[in-house]
């Protein structure tokens, strides 16, 4: 391996622990196996307590990393509708979410949680909405109070959320998706768009490839265009799911990526 | 004060935070600045975030101990139906509500959650059901490893939760009710029996200046029984009964307990 | 009564059965007393199915119209925060609360739902968003297609709402508001504003006059502004409530309106 | 088919509906081309409205009767937890399970709910507990009184439940298991018992066939006990489940057996 190759390093994270009580959809014990990073539903929009100490327990086993992937309050619509939450409500909802997660963590051996990851229509939200992107921040503020520990805000290069985080002294992961398809501007296509969600297996695992590696995708007009990211996010919550992130996993690694949790 | 009184010492508790959402029940203000320790919902049979936290910083500005006021998950029926809970999945339910509460109790400058009490059904299951006894003790426990404190359990003495709580190794809490009447046994009249529940509040300060000074409560045939208590539960969810608990406190001061949390 | 005043009706709707288990908030039993319609939550932002038997029984004691009071999937917010719900989904969770209702009124001896009335988040949004605006339609047109009966649609004039319900043919009714300020446009004053709400009774009082006997109201800045309304709605879920609505109806009937039902 | 064949009829039921939002459980279309009643499940334990409408549709298209499949308010615990609901309480939320499930099934084009079945724990419990049995009968008056149509309840024979509908007057339909051991009193082994559960298709089959033909189910002793049964359960939860169902159906179509909805 050359110098240059051994300083390519990336973070994989998926969601994980998204059945509740008798429904399941991840296949998180699989995941655990591939991924450094697992974002772990709390309970708002997926999640149950039995699921989220199992989840720990694997990710401790595995040495993965625990992050809190936290929702609006929405089990019916698994946290994909957006909500209009006043920020200090949001806030107070968020927090209640990575403190339940933080016990869990913490007994099956963790050093706690470790980030914070929001989910679904509130990760979307949060990359434009001022005072949403706020309340996520004064969650992990409120945590950082009663824990004494600031955790990393993992989202949208480029987002609110993030930019938010900055401002407050947080630290900021951002991420890039192996199976979405970008614009010229480095954004996303937005899933209502054709062609938004790669499926065809070895477009992301091409997409994988170049993002970690070259730093850019491919956008739908074919250009190419630069996406700088700390980790790299695979859906676990599709059939095939595990096995896509394995083949996503082996192929950085063949070209020499190194495969750990972000600093 | 004589040496012999001021040896006399009694926790006050009582429940708050027992609103959800739009919805209040406690006057938790008023009961704040009366009690020495505070059974906070924890969102499964009432409790939403924003009162967590409110009543978490309302007792930390007073003083006030908070608990954990863990339930079955029931907002429909406020955790008073009795439900068929497997240990496992009990504890875990239980470990989450703890976790949740520990977040709002430090962030408010506390040093976190300082005990545990069931609620509803679930106070009254653990008092005869093995399985849903060590379900609680299990939640502590798993507490105790995230977090290295061993919390105190609250219940009724006698009851299978505090003889497993004890045999586990846990502080135990012996609770009496000031509002309650008791059997020639020492335990409590169920409340399917009339009379069950004392109405007036002459005879509610009565039974707590029984119960803390005099180590006995009357019972319903009128023979006196010994009750003893670390803790004496006042009830905050009826119209007045944050008076009452104020006209409690007073007259336990007059005849000299000191009124202050359990060791 | 004179010939003019004998044609002056008007209808009194108000928000009822709002509690959820134990927690109580309107006084459903003063307010059956007072409004010809009861607008009775469903189960989803409020109202468990033994609430909503025991005011559709006490409705029909006292013939009062019955209307399903539909609302956003949102017990924590009280259905209060706007949800971006896709039209489909929508439309299928308020014909479930509809139908929920029917069977509650039916047995209780109604002839059955008698109109429905968005709350809260929803209504606000079916002010303005078309595709919101079509899911209430629609799922009372599914409840047409069920029961063969097309039932009307309380909202505010001018909305999308009302306009998408008359195109589909079904009946509307306009209501105005006793407590709420309006513009010299003729809507009302967003709450975010001051002096959008009227707190002192007198000028509801007066507000209702004018809106029932000269079809219009005082606006903001002193003008007045025609404001049509098939239905007056009268809140019921604050302190004082139900002696406002009672004030208000007294008022009414001495100006010679007639309180009763709309057609 | 020879006379005695022709007589021999069977009715098929199955669990349908059974996910939640985004969860996925049951294979309803298939099942719903086996099956000639389909217990929808109502939205307490699973059944978001989009998937009782979807089921309603389907039903109709293919025929299948459409039948409550109501229980506990307990999503988490998918109602397997026995619960301590009263009577009353219980009456009421079955109730509108009901009436929920009424206007997909009418709007769907169906004649409307044709029958009661308790799920989980609500139909054991029902099994012995006179109030909760009772509870679903007043459910089912309470429906009747709403719609005039008395609706037949699916149970266990020689439980509670049937005894008490058959005195209220309505009709009962006894239902045997396919893939359940039974007792050599004809009671279903307990779950907690092994062997309480046939995981071996073939056993599978030929049970069905058993109490379809010769009315009786070999015993985990060996010897046959008598079962009488109007109507067979096929589970529809598993792995499997669907084609385990079409085998069942075909074998008993090639015994002779008419498959088709109980009178």
């Amino acid at each position: 391996m050359s110098d240059l190759e051994s300083e390519v390093e990336m973070d994989l994270n998926a969601d994980l622990g998204e059945g509740f009580g008798r429904w399941a959809l991840t296949d998180d014990q699989a995941l655990l196996s591939v991924v450094t990073s697992a974002n772990v539903a709390c309970g708002f929009h997926a999640g149950d307590p039995a699921t989220m100490r199992r989840v720990c327990e694997g990710a401790v086993a595995r040495g993965v990393r625990i992050g809190a992937q936290v929702s609006y309050r929405d089990l019916a619509g698994f946290g994909r509708r957006a909500m209009d939450v006043p920020r200090a409500e949001l806030a107070d909802e968020l927090t209640y979410q990575i403190g339940a997660l933080e016990v869990f963590a913490r007994a099956a051996g963790a050093a706690g949680v470790a980030y914070v990851k929001p989910h679904g229509a509130l990760y979307n939200r949060a990359v434009r909405d001022e005072d949403q992107a706020a309340a996520v921040v004064d969650a992990v503020t409120a945590f950082a109070r009663a824990f004494g520990r600031e955790l990393p805000v993992l989202g949208l290069p480029g987002s609110a959320l993030l930019r938010r985080a900055a401002t407050a002294g947080l630290p900021t992961v951002a991420e890039a998706f192996a199976d979405r398809a970008y614009t010229p501007e480095g954004t996303l296509v937005p899933r209502t768009e054709p062609g938004a969600v790669l499926h065809d297996p070895d477009a992301v695992v091409a997409q994988a490839l170049a993002v970690a590696v070259a730093g850019e995708a491919a956008t739908v007009t074919g250009a190419k265009v630069a996406v700088t990211a700390d980790s790299l996010c695979l859906h676990g919550d599709t059939p095939g799911a595990a096995a896509l992130a394995i083949r996503v996993r082996s192929a950085l690694e063949a070209a020499g990526v190194t495969i750990e949790a972000f600093a």
